[in-house]
């Protein structure tokens, strides 16, 4: 019997998703290099020269049974070791190859962290703005999302809101730094302050609460900085990584999960990860791709553009009157709409050929997030598009 | 707070498990090749030396933004449109690339396949013998597992047993042919009844029941046979594929779930399938090996030894007095044990170096399994092992 609830979910036609068709039509008619489409988070520079160097090594150097041949439940015990050690060395961790497990992308990342240390009827905390996607992680493993209100002056952390909300019934929180789609990072000081609430609250219930870092933006951080890693604050984290962005394979589908070694359970986590596998059907990611990983985990791709990119638009807009907070990394950037419905602003900048989207979905109503990863050149074009449509739309704005 | 279920499946240490690791420890002793292991499922032949050259070419030409970038939820359409051209051409059918998903393997698709057409407390009914891992495949969606017993004689389908248990909760059946681990190939004969019983009950409880068709050993069929294609026989049929035996390439994770254009909501099950993703994590496989099977998908390995294999066993096993049917496929053979506790058979079996595995955990108990995706030569050595093993531990069998 077809279930419902799968397809129920088909009528549920997102925002995003119209506004991106209605770009697409736009781009037909007059010139997709005309549509400022600002919609979907993809990556706009290539993979590095060395990632298809290494696929091709690897297809001429290894065997073929044993490239194509099964792993582990675990993964592929070289490629943990690679990364394990790639970790230790640029964040002072002392990981081992136990610790660490190849997923299909944060995605499949976060789908096993979660159901490792959730149960049906706990509460998973998220911070708005989140991801969209948090809320099918979360509903299909039994738990219950629970929103912590944003931060709306520096997208950190809203701590009064976190103590109300942290209740004994709250196994996990799912943060996301760099973030989509505020474009903030958290700093340290933001997870030294976590991590005592955390520490506080777990000796207070008598359990654990675990930390899951979504960490997929954690190479595009600007001005030089580099983003505090999470796990180095809170023992409980199990941090999830994609190396869809920095190295701009987002289709590889590929990342992992680190179980800090200070965590409890620290030993069978992994373990734990290869059963919920096999209930969920996806045991490994494939052989070639993991392979890779390990060999091309320390490198990405030129980056650079999105710092570029930011810094075009955040100046437009401040020049526009914008109430928006520069981003720290990501290619996102989230300014407030010029009035209260983003969904009408967002509807009414399409006329002037840009695409951007309410931030509703992201649980940040009155917002509208930017993603800047396109061409400079267009960037540049689409800011007189932005002038011209601000000063026709919204003349008298303060 | 740690997930007890996930944990506890960490401390049922399987028979399987723990008779391979006795093999690699006599193998660490005596040497590997000393070792007749017949435990373990994996291909023994490489992929074909196309493969290779494929996933070249694409590295070689495609645009690495194209070639490694996000494909749409429901799966990359130039490969959908390759895989339904290819099955329509194969087996008659009439598919299009709205019908086509790509997934992480057959398990991927029989995960996406059972989450589709089941809901809480439905039942699923399988047949046994059956690969253990339909349990946890089954479990996990809040399905029931209910298993129709055996047909001892021909390992076709039990059908008395069927018709007991094939009940208004019953919202699919998930069958395996050719079938691991007893080898049988459903006959034309087998499937026209199936889908028979199937008519007729779907009628009588007032729904479609779903047949979910797991065919990864489709292209191991012996005696110059093919296996009859399942979807051909019962419009409801969810097509499981996985390229991993085919190909030899099981570590790349990839095969797809076709949806037969006659079956219920075929127009939507495919963006179904979409949808469930989302919650899994698991969005699609590896962008350059969906790729590559699209062009790949008529291709298969040397897939000859498997024959040769089963024959040389199967005359052995005869001659030694066994109770045994004579695989029509795969690279597996399920004789009954020549002592009623299967366990204890093979524990005796070690001793003379013979890796067999109790078929216990595949609801065939006093029967083992032998996978014999091993070298030729090494069957032949194994085989006085065998006759030495019998003659002495079983002198008085009939």
């Amino acid at each position: 019997m077809i279930n419902e609830h799968y397809l129920h979910m088909l009528e549920n036609k997102s925002v995003i998703r119209e506004l991106s068709e209605e770009a697409t039509r736009k781009g037909a008619k007059i010139g997709y290099e005309n549509v400022f489409d600002y919609s979907l988070g993809n990556p706009s520079v290539p993979a590095p020269e060395s990632y298809k160097e290494t696929l091709m090594e690897i297809l001429n150097t290894m065997d073929p049974m044993e490239l194509h041949g099964y792993a582990p439940t675990t993964g592929n015990p070289v490629v943990k070791k690679e990364l394990a050690a790639s970790l230790n060395k640029r964040f002072g961790m002392n990981y081992q190859d136990i610790h660490i497990f190849p997923t299909a992308g944060a995605a499949g990342a976060i789908a096993h962290a979660l159901r490792a240390v959730t149960k049906e009827g706990d509460e998973v905390i998220v911070f708005a703005p989140f991801f969209p996607e948090y809320n099918p992680y979360i509903n299909d493993t039994g738990a219950r999302i629970r929103i912590v209100e944003a931060d709306t002056e520096a997208f950190q952390i809203n701590f009064e809101d976190l103590e109300k909300k942290l209740t004994d019934n709250v196994a996990a929180l799912l943060i996301n730094t760099p973030n989509n789609p505020s474009g903030a990072v958290y700093t340290e000081e933001t997870l030294t302050r976590l991590a005592e609430v955390l520490h506080r609250k777990s000796a207070e219930f008598g359990h654990n609460i675990f930390l899951i870092s979504d960490e997929p933006y954690r190479e595009i951080v600007y001005d030089g900085k580099k983003a505090p890693y999470a796990a180095k604050f809170y023992e409980h984290t199990l941090t999830c990584y994609s190396f869809s962005k920095s190295l701009s394979i987002p289709g590889e589908r590929i990342g992992y999960v680190a179980v800090n070694p200070a965590c409890e359970k620290a030993d069978k986590l992994v373990a734990m990860f290869g059963q919920i596998s096999r209930g969920i059907g996806h045991n490994c990611p494939s052989s070639i791709v993991t392979i890779a990983m390990g060999r091309t985990c320390d490198d990405t791709s030129d980056l650079s553009v999105y710092e570029t990119n930011m810094n075009l638009i955040y100046d437009c807009l401040k020049e526009l009157g914008f109430t928006v907070t520069r981003p720290g990394g990501t290619f996102y950037i989230m300014p407030k709409a010029l009035e209260e419905d983003s969904v009408a602003f967002c509807k009414k900048a399409l006329e002037y050929n840009l695409v951007l989207v309410p931030a509703d979905s992201f649980h940040a109503p009155g917002y509208f997030r930017m993603a800047y990863c396109i061409d400079t050149e267009k960037v540049k074009r689409s800011l007189d598009a932005l002038r011209e449509f601000v000063n026709k739309e919204y003349p008298d704005r303060a």
